[in-house]
């Protein structure tokens, strides 16, 4: 135990909690007090270090994502598609029926294939909902834009995907989604700064 | 001063505090305990509940976005730089050395004007640093990739800026940038779950 807390960097007692909670699988046993830990372990343990360091998750949707992950029933991306859902909250207030129609409407015309009315959709729905009662609805050319960029975006994302394991490819999904996040808003602001100077200057 | 609490929705008592705190100039004073309100009081009091209600800004940061707002020495363009800048925290700990210049980098690339190694620049490094420290450094083409998303973004915002005062220019831009952040991020989500539907069918 004391060789996998060395190589997946996570200390004994965090490594005993998981077992005793069973996210992390048995050792197999190899005398009275030793036991032997593999690969799939490190691989366990360093997923389990990004749901929670990084996602931020609590102890139910770690166990619902590594659920997903030992569910081989389900093919790669069903795996990270559910994996994945577990990032966007359930919003609370629910959308309007407006807004959600109005995004099934937007996925149906960019023909994006997606779980219908999942979670992502209906956190877009409620994000749409605040905007109007913040008094700037967008527009529908505006939504249809930052389909766009997010088309761009996500494009360069899955074709930059690394083979690897299953516990591999949903930690890999979960941080790149989480951690590029500030990086591609931050950009936007420093854009928004470079064409507002742009603008004021010119008029 | 009720009718003030009318037409700006924010409560009598709070009026009152804004009017202590020095954040809401006073009233002409037309009687012992009379004063009149104009329009430019209301535009005010939407600022404020703009900067503590969407943007969740302290009274120092509020002050600090007010103080760009008065200083008419400042055209629109540095006025709304300046609020804006309130909008990103400063990264603790601070960016690399190496993260900054790969940022300062880019933004000579790319030909923005923006104020260098100002705090949008900071938060971006801090990011960056980030992804390398989980293990996936960003390669250069993608942060290629994120900015020309960024700029195609941005494009839209600043061509659909409305026309208004001063106060009314800073509540739009810091509402917009903020309130379209959870629609970007939604939206790049389920962009990212078509492309890889796509792309595992496929294999």
């Amino acid at each position: 135990m004391s060789e996998l807390s060395r190589r997946s960097g996570v200390t004994v007692a965090t490594i005993k909690y998981y077992l005793r909670e069973g996210l992390l699988p048995p050792g197999e046993a190899t005398g009275a007090t030793r036991a032997r830990y593999d690969d799939a372990h490190v691989q366990r343990l360093r997923l389990i270090r990004a749901l929670v360091d990084v996602a931020g998750m609590r102890l139910d949707r770690v166990r619902a994502v590594l659920a997903a992950v030992d569910d081989t029933t389900a093919g790669p991306h069903e795996m990270i598609a559910a994996a994945h859902e577990q990032l966007s909250p359930e919003p609370d207030p629910p959308p309007s029926a407006g807004s959600r129609h109005r995004v099934e409407e937007l996925i149906r015309e960019l023909g994006w294939r997606v779980t219908p009315d999942g979670r992502h959709s209906r956190a877009l729905a409620a994000a749409v909902d605040r905007l109007a009662e913040a008094g700037q609805p967008l527009p529908p050319e505006a939504l249809a834009t930052y389909a766009e960029a997010a088309h761009l975006i996500a494009a360069r994302e899955i074709d930059s995907m690394p083979d690897g394991g299953r516990e591999e490819l949903v930690a890999y999904a979960v941080t790149g989604t989480l951690l590029v996040e500030p990086v591609l808003l931050t950009l936007r602001r420093l854009a928004q700064e470079n064409l507002s100077t742009r603008r004021y200057d010119a008029s």
